[in-house]
C-alpha cells in the first residue's frame, strides 16, 4: 500500500563517493574514512525502515552506526521519515556530529545524541533513538523498566531515566548540541538503553542488528510489563544472573534479522 | 486492499470552477472567494485520508482549512467518508455554513463546528473534528489530559471539555446549528484543543499539516498517558514551559507530513 | 494479501434460484417465500466481510437477515468463515431453523439464535451472533455496559446477560437447539443487545446495516468503557435520553457503511 | 507486502526424499520412518505461518507434528523465522531430538521441548512452542490463567507454570538439552498447556490443526482475562464442566482452519 522508494541504491559507486568525498585539504569539513561496503549501508537502511515497520519508530527517531573504517566518523540519514530512507540518504559525520559532505542535504537536530554517544563508549556500533511508545510512560513514573521475558534479557542492566531539566531547566526537549548529546551519553554510561523524560529513549548495540534487536524488544518487554502491573501481584522478572547470561545467545539476531528485513523491504 | 477513488482530481481545472462558482448576482448564495491554489485543495484531501489511515478518524469526522483568499469562507468535503475524500468532493461554505455552490452536494451535519471556530479564531487556518478513540475516555472522567511527551507539548494548554447538556440538555450529541458551534468555540477558547463529552474532540491549528499533527499527537498521547495512569505512581508531564518551548519546533512537521502522505495515499 | 473469493456471486441468475427452489410439492422442506434481490444478497454477503474486516468476528459467527418477502424466512450463509462467505453461500431457512434447501450444504450449529429471535421479534431485520472480543469481559464481570460516546449512544437500553446455566446447566455453550434460541430470545426482549456470559453476544437491528453499524460500535464501545474505567474516577455515559435521542440519527448509516464495504470488498 | 518464499515445494518428491533419506547403514543417524503425505508437510508449514500471522509467533518460537508413520520421529523445520518455513525446511528428528538427515541445515536449540513432549504424550501429535505475548503476564504474576470464554474451554486444565529455576539455577532460560525438554513436560504433565516462567509457553494437541487452535485461543484468552480483570469484580470463569463439555466440538476447527490459511499463505 506504501508507494516508499525503492531500496537499492540507484548506483552502486554512489556509496563510494558518500564515503570518500570529503579528501579536501585540511582544515573543516573532516575527512572521511575510508570506503564503506555497501552492504553495510543496506544494513543501516534496513535498520531505519525496520524500526519504522516494527513500530518503533514513527514520522521521527534516527539510527546510526559507527563507520566501520574509521571509528572517528559515523553513518546516519539525513533529516527524513524513518520509513523512507534510501542509502543515497546516508551522510557520514565525525563525532562532533560534523557533516564531511553535506552537499546541501539538511540533517537530524538530534545527531549530537549519536556523535556523543560513539565517542564516549568505544564498544558501541550502533545507536537508536526512539519516541518507542509503550516505553514513554515508564519515563515519567517512578516504575523502573525490568526484564519480563528472556528475549528483554539485556533490561536486567536497568535503564536509567535522561531528566533533561537537571542539566539544562527548562527546554523544548530536544538534544541539540554537543553538551546536551554528553550529558545524555553521561546518564547512559555502560547501559544497553536509557529512557529519556518526556521524549523517548536511546538504544546501543555491538552492531546494527543487536541495536535494533534491543530497541523493538525493549518497545515489546514495555509492553509486557505494563500488562503484568495491571494483572497485579509480585512480578517475577529475569533476574541479573539471567539476564547477564542472556549476553552470548543475544549475538545471534540473525534469525529475526532476516525476518525483519523481508517485512521492512518486501523482498 | 482498498480500492480507493484515484487521489488526484480528474481534471486541474476543477478546483478553480468550485472556487470560483458563486460569482452570480447579490443576495444569497454567498460569493466566493478567490481561485485556490490545487495543491492546497491537495493537501485537504490528503489531510482527511491521513487522519483515516492514522486512526484519529473511521467512517465520521472531517477536516477543513480556511479559505486562503478569502478569511470569511472555509473548505470542507461534502459529506463522506473521509478516506473516501477527493478534491471533487471539496465544498465552499461561508462562515455561518452556508455553501457557496452546493450543486445538489449533502453537507456534514456538524459543519457548524467548523464555521463558528473560523470565525471565533482568527488565528485558525485549518480544524478537525473526530471520534479520536483514546481521547474520548477523557471527556467523560475527571482526569485531565495532560502531555506526556515533547510530541504533544502543545496539551500543556489543558483541554477544556466541552458540555452539550450546558447549552443544549438533553440532545442526540451533535452540534447541528451556528449557536452550537458557538458554544464551542466558547469552549475552545484560545486553546488548540477540546474535548467534548461523549462525542469526541476538536482541535485546531495554523496550517492543515499542524492541526493533522496535532490530532495525531492528541490520539497518541491519550494513549500514553493511560498506560501511564496504569502503571501509577506521580507522573511527570511535560511542563507549561517545556510545552511552550515546542511552539516554534512544531512549525515544521513536514518530516511527519511526507511519511503520512505517502501512508494514506499510497504515493 | 488475502485471496479470498470472489464477491460477486458467478451468475446473476443464482439468487432467484436460491430463493425459489424449495417450490417443490407440500410437506417438507418448508417452500420458500419470493425471490430475493441480489442486491439484498449482496448486502448480506458484505455484512459477513465487513464485521470480519472490523474486528468483530474471527473464524466464527454469523450475520443473517429476514427474508426480505416472506416474514416466517430468514437468509445465512452455509457454514463458512465470515470473510469466506460469497453469494452462493447464502441460505433460506424457516424460522424454526430448517433449511428450505440445503443441497448438501452445512448449517451453522448456532442457527437457532437467529430463527428464534426473528419469531420473537417481528421488528428485527437483521441479527448478528459474535464473539466480539473487548464484549466479552463484560458478559463475565459485574460491570454493565453503558454507552461511552454518541456512536454507542444504544445501549442506553443496558445489554442484558444470557446466562446458559440458567437455563441448561452444564453445557458446551452453544445455542444447538430452538429451546435455547427462545432462551436467549427471552432476555433480549426488546434489547438491540445481549451479552451471552463466557461467549459472545446478539446485536439485532431494523435492516442489515443498522446490525452491523451496531455490532462494530457496541465492540467499540466496550474497549473505551474498558479504558475509561482503567482512567478512573466516575464516567459520564451518555444518558437514557441522549441515547434515545440518537434513534432516529442512527438510521442514516450510510455513509460508514460505504466505507466498510471499500474495505472489506476491496472495491 | 511480505515477498515470502513460495509456499508450495518446487518439487513434490523432496518430501518423500526428506522422510526416507536415512535409510543408511545401521548406527547412526537414525533411520526414517515411512513417506510422508505431502499435505501433512503442508499443513505443518501452513501451521509456522498461520501462527506468524495471527500474532503468537515473532521471529522465534517453532511448531512440530509427530511423523504420521512413525511414532519415534518427529518432523520440524530447521532454525528459521517461523513465517519463512517452506516445506522444503521440514526436518525429521528422533525423540532425543537427532536430526534423521541434517544436510547441513541448522536446528532450532530448543527442539527438546519437542522430542520430550512427543516422548512423555503419547497422545500429542503436535507441539507449539511460543512467546505468545498476551500469555507471558500470566507466567511472572501469580495469577493463573483461566478460560473466559468458550473457544479458549480447554483451559479448564489450569496452564502449570514452568520454573527452570527448578531444575536448573541461573541459565540462559532456554531448554537446550533433552534434561530440560524433560523437566518441562514433566511440569506439562496431561494439559494441554503450560506456561514457562520468563519465557513463553508450549500448547500440544491431537492435531496440527487443534493445537495451532490451542495456541491462537490461549494469546485471546490472556487478552481477554487481562481486559476482565482490570475492569474488575469476580470474573465468572468457564467451569470445568463445561470446559470438558468443549473437548468434543473442539475437534471440529476445519471452519477457522481454512480462513487461517488463506491469510497466512494468502490463497
Amino acid at each position: 500500500m506504501m508507494a516508499f522508494p525503492p531500496f537499492r541504491r540507484p548506483c552502486g559507486i554512489s556509496q563510494q563517493r558518500t564515503a570518500m568525498a570529503a579528501t579536501s585539504p585540511t582544515g573543516a569539513p573532516p575527512r572521511s574514512g575510508v570506503a564503506v561496503d555497501p552492504a553495510l549501508i543496506d544494513d543501516l537502511v534496513a535498520a531505519s525502515r525496520i524500526l519504522a515497520a516494527e513500530g518503533v519508530l514513527d514520522g521521527y527517531g534516527h539510527v546510526s552506526m559507527r563507520h566501520p573504517g574509521n571509528p572517528e566518523r559515523y553513518l546516519m540519514s539525513r533529516s527524513l521519515a524513518p520509513a523512507l530512507v534510501t542509502a543515497e540518504d546516508i551522510m557520514e559525520l565525525d563525532l562532533d556530529s560534523n557533516p564531511v559532505d553535506a552537499r546541501g542535504r539538511t540533517m537530524f537536530r538530534e545527531r549530537f545524541i549519536h556523535g556523543m554517544i560513539f565517542k564516549a563508549r568505544p564498544d558501541v556500533m550502533a545507536v537508536v533513538h526512539s519516541h518507542s511508545p509503550a516505553v514513554i510512560p515508564f519515563g515519567i513514573t517512578p516504575v523502573p523498566m525490568k526484564p519480563t521475558f528472556h528475549m528483554a534479557g539485556f533490561l536486567y542492566q536497568e535503564p536509567p531515566v535522561f531528566e533533561i531539566r537537571d542539566v539544562a531547566g527548562w527546554t523544548n526537549m530536544l538534544i541539540t548540541d554537543n553538551r546536551l548529546g554528553a550529558a545524555l551519553a553521561d546518564t547512559l554510561g555502560q547501559n544497553p538503553v536509557a529512557l529519556m523524560r518526556g521524549h523517548g529513549n536511546v538504544v546501543v548495540g555491538p552492531s546494527v542488528p543487536i541495536a535494533v534487536f534491543r530497541a523493538i524488544y525493549t518497545e515489546v518487554n514495555a509492553r509486557l510489563q505494563a500488562a503484568a502491573i495491571a494483572i497485579g501481584g509480585p512480578i517475577n522478572y529475569i533476574s541479573a544472573e539471567e539476564g547477564a547470561a542472556r549476553d552470548k545467545v543475544e549475538r545471534d539476531v540473525g534469525r529475526a534479522w532476516e525476518l525483519w528485513k523481508r517485512k521492512a523491504l518486501g523482498k
